[in-house]
């Protein structure tokens, strides 16, 4: 009986992901969900990202967190719409959420909306909200293990961040077994390494958001 | 309709939590739940847990993952008895999973049980399994934000670890400030500053487990 409710749940949910999607579609908006551990770094990145894009292609994002407007604030200091969700404890986010928050949004303005999601390596990998694509950021301080511990994410995920990459040498982190397993998982998934502190791998991540968006 | 399934699921498991706790209290058993985000050190953590208390009291270990048995086989390597549980993509350990591992456990031998959840700030935190206690290992690369973004399980836990403070240099994050807002969402935590590379904090930590199993 917990099987079945699971379903019509997600159900319900894939049925707004794929009003969502339409939406999107009519309104040449594309959308990425960003997704990770907590403190792998998404929001740092994000930070980056729109500094580095922003006079490229017109974004807006969503943050969603079980609580506090903290990651709204440090975007909206980058100058770039943002729309709180706070899940009030909940481990993801789903499609109704973004239908509601994407209402107070103009999305004919914009090409390119990120929704980051709640720090969770495990749920938000299960709800399809009706984004374009996915991408995790995986930090190196979390452990070269965790692709084959938490597969789905890497699965479901067209680019793998190993971020943080500037702490390699504090670390015991394999980078060749992390990529090995990454390809294991997913063969075509795009791997970038990248640290917010150095700068290194933004310029290739978004070039490669950028041919995501105006292709 | 689905609020009052959730229910009763959680109902469900607070029942068998119930019957575990009662079970390991007959046997003189003090049970803690170890959580935290994945890559927060856990596994190392207790591997040095084991280490420090080997010759001090009977331990056994339960390891909760998704998929693989890697945390089982690191903490068999430290000759202590384990069940590793694959929750097959579940988010969290719930106290049914709990029940059926200890039925391959000679509870009768041991005085101490550490459960090491699933990797995840959220979901653990809102399933009792039996455990006497809970404890929540936080690492300093996650940033200082992360009690008052997931502040539940940080309630929940007597015993919150700043790991890998060894890493403190190379970050921006504020120790004062994770000090008061973990004090403020919990009075009465006990905050351990520790580091599985330097060994930094591990004797107050394992003394502190030590006062809770052998009082």
């Amino acid at each position: 009986m917990e099987v079945k409710l699971m379903r019509n749940i997600l159900g319900a949910n894939d049925e707004i992901a794929a009003q969502n999607r339409k939406i999107f579609a009519e309104r040449g908006v594309i959308v990425m969900n960003l997704m990770g551990s907590p403190g792998s770094g998404k929001t740092t990145l994000l930070e980056k990202t729109l500094a580095n894009l922003a006079d490229k292609i017109k974004i807006a994002v969503i943050e969603g967190d079980l609580f506090t407007a903290k990651d709204a604030e440090r975007i909206e200091r980058a100058g770039v719409e943002v729309i709180q969700i706070n899940t009030a404890g909940g481990c993801h986010l789903d499609a109704p959420m973004i239908q509601k928050a994407c209402a107070s949004l103009n999305l004919a303005e914009i090409n390119f909306l990120i929704v980051e999601n709640v720090g969770n390596l495990v749920c938000p990998a299960e709800f399809d909200i009706g984004e374009n694509f996915k991408s995790v950021v995986l930090s190196i301080t979390e452990g070269d293990d965790k692709p084959l511990k938490y597969p789905l994410i890497f699965k479901e995920s067209e680019a793998a961040l190993l971020n943080k990459i500037d702490l390699l040498p504090f670390t015991n982190f394999d980078l060749q077994s992390a990529r090995e397993d990454l390809t294991t998982l997913h063969p075509t998934i795009k791997i970038f390494e990248t640290s917010c502190t150095t700068g290194a791998g933004l310029d290739d991540w978004c070039a490669w958001l950028l041919g995501k968006v105006a292709r």
